[in-house]
């Protein structure tokens, strides 16, 4: 940027960084949504079409940065954990958060075209924040906190709309009859009123969206290798699995338990 | 969102906000846009039509946004200015600030194809930072503090490109004759031995671009409105003129001298 | 500080910063001064001795502090305005927020004996915030408000203990009394049944304190002078009154209405 | 405090929290203590009045915020460790570091007469910051950083003074004779030419100051006991050894290797 008698300004721009060794999640969500997919006629209870276009804006994420290891999608919304030990843009807060919603936005609105047949009405939006969780725990509890809330909705909505669809009910009516409801009472509506055995849905709208990379196998030092070639090797091989190379598989399965997390352990890694 | 045991990992949000009645300044910036204008081959040393993309994504942003009251882009940045009595989302910064580059980075990649016959060969990005600025001097002295940048770099630029391409040298060797040398210098060179007059070239590459609402005239109060309508009248009125309501414009004039900001007072207004 | 392997470390602190040229404000309180005055045996409604002690460990703020320009006092509380261009530590908001309130404290413990005759109890305590104000407004506001604050407690503390130790009555009682009474009734009940005449009382109640400096005369420049002190005049001369040099003053008078500000126009003045 | 229509300036408070379950460090530093020493005429190379009177300081901080589990201190500075845990003034970092700061100059002033019999010349201060660490490590490595800055220190100092007082030669000549020199050697001038070994000197000089303390017994639940002492013993035995009760202990060790945190296990513990 040229130098002028107007360059102080530069001098009022704060760099606030991320504490270092935290976990970061930035989290993203659809700006009206509701809106957005009335115009574009989603499929109710769930539109397939809307959530592999919000996963395959995802995997452009971490496709992007390297550092985000994890990602977990539901509806209109998507969370990225970033590695405690990033250095990406000096960890400073605002580039990174802007990083990744921009990264995702553009992805969303590129990808359309490949999963629905009509065009975008407009340009959807999407807000971000970030989150800082100092220890593994709360990082575990975060996602398991999306999951579950994951998991309230699509059963209400599941219910909601076989009560207005295949039941003939209005709206309101449908409000009313799950007003109060647990769980079992709606599995139960589901069941016996419509024949909808709810443990047998698609994992994709009962789990969510989870984004994570396979690790490479480590690789061999060659005998005869050129020296670049060993001392890449070496390096990767030093850093072990860190959750940053190999490719992007997109799960549905349980992240509340321990299986997910024992099977991948160097997600919670917190320290170089 | 659903409440679990696993909610208290809402406590750790923050809710950072703009410092109230502080002018704020959200700039975004393109994202690898030397590699992104070689890929779509951009015209040098000025692409038209990105420009114009750009002035729409930002056209975009004045849409979505009534607070935001003006803007300047030149390049792949823009910079967006936020009345300091803005109540948007209570002020809080990541919301705002992830809002405005969501809204951008969506209406580049939606409006690409009204301006470009190639297609995106991939998902643009852009990030952002906001800065805060206490006092209308700031502010006048930010956006010229860009436009300064502008004709710099314009006249840098168009020159280079002049001995390359009309002269015939290497990259390389444009850097060289141009090492060292003033505006008056650039000036000449282009004159005597491209025949440019760098003062006839459009002002779009000169001064950048401007956006800007023109302020719809002041509504009479119907002796017989309805009271609903005189009600939405008055209150109009009694606001009077703040930049948020109105045609938006384009504009590539000059933003350093007084005349621009003596015409738009309500610009630089910072009290209720 | 010396380097070890520990020294990275350092690279988690953070040097948050007051934002260039808008005001700043330091408010201290007293930690459980309820109980403090109790042990301590203050004279109700107002002991003049507290009150000259906070004003004495004001006074030494503004001594160590010249760009500290104007402070407020009442009761257990102190504000302190920071000039909008005070480049004090960089303007770090930390170092200068622990300055004053430390400076605070010790001078009020260390003048503690030059008002009491009984020594302190225990260390009592302060602390502190930083509000940042950018409209020269906000801060005559801000002040409004502090000493329309010492108006409305003074009125009700002093009607209070009349009812109390004049009139006899339990403070529970006195309560009672004054439960919903508005100003005029108070007045009405000082003056009717314990004689007292509200208006004049001691403006060191009324009003509270204010901390000011009064500028010296502008210098000369001696025909004769040496070369340094017409150095050090010049740059007096040229800095104009900006309220950092001069001997304090303690007032005890209206900073409400204009004629406080008009007479000490650089007390908002905001750029250099 | 009191409405009026200047409230609103209150709008404009910050309440910035300290990160959620991470660690905290409050860090003082005595401001201008260079010039305090020589005007309180310290002993060289170490003043044991100071260092206690700054120990007394410290212990008062501990009495007066429980959460404050851990104290380290030597020459003009002090570390405090905050729970993970603590719920202090709702985690606002503003007033949990002036409530550090102000207790910590509060108390070194009121004990300063217990330590020297010269009065103090003019109220000293001290200047403070927060630090956040989010993994026992960095509180570890922190600790041990400031152990590792006391022996460079005292080591430098005690050799320096003695070449001074015992070798009658000037500060600049003490400094040049010590440029360049290892640890060793530095034992070696001091041991050699002084008949001084500095591994039989005071550990409060050698080590620094800790502050900690010593965990009660668990009390035992009377069969015969109250109701509310029943409660009270089983909530302390189910909150556990947690640091915040105890009478506080002076220490001077080694707090670099392990045994120091392996005899309290609890200063480390992060979660609920």
């Amino acid at each position: 940027m040229a130098n002028s008698r107007f360059g102080y300004v530069r001098d009022f721009e704060e760099y606030e960084k991320l504490v270092p060794y935290s976990f970061t999640v930035v989290r993203i969500d659809g700006q009206s949504f509701h809106r957005f997919s009335d115009i574009h006629q989603f499929e109710k209870p769930n539109d397939k079409r809307a959530l592999e276009c919000m996963n395959s804006a995802a995997k452009f994420v971490l496709e992007e940065i390297q550092d985000v290891i994890l990602a977990f999608g539901e509806s209109d919304e998507f969370s990225f954990l970033l590695r405690p030990q990033t250095t990406l843009y000096d960890r400073r807060k605002a580039k990174i958060l802007t990083k990744v919603v921009s990264a995702f936005t553009s992805a969303f609105v590129y990808n359309w075209g490949r999963y629905f047949s009509t065009p975008l009405a407009y340009p959807p939006g999407f807000d971000g924040r970030t989150v800082t969780y100092p220890h593994p725990k709360h990082v575990r509890d975060y996602f398991a906190w999306r999951q579950v809330d994951t998991h309230i909705n699509n059963l209400y909505n599941t219910t909601f709309w076989a009560i207005v669809q295949q039941g003939g009910k209005t709206e309101r009516e449908a409000h009313k009859i799950l007003q109060g409801t647990v769980s079992a009472e709606k599995h139960d509506i589901l069941f016996k009123e419509y024949g909808i055995n709810y443990n047998t849905l698609d994992d994709l709208y009962k789990k969510g969206s989870i984004l994570v990379r396979i690790p490479p196998p480590m690789p061999e030092i060659p005998a005869d290798g050129s020296y670049k070639d060993k001392k890449k090797i070496e390096k990767i091989r030093k850093d072990g699995i860190d959750g940053t190379r190999g490719p992007i598989e997109i799960l549905h399965l349980d992240i509340i338990k321990d299986t997910f997390w024992n099977d991948r352990p160097w997600l919670l890694s917190q320290l170089d």
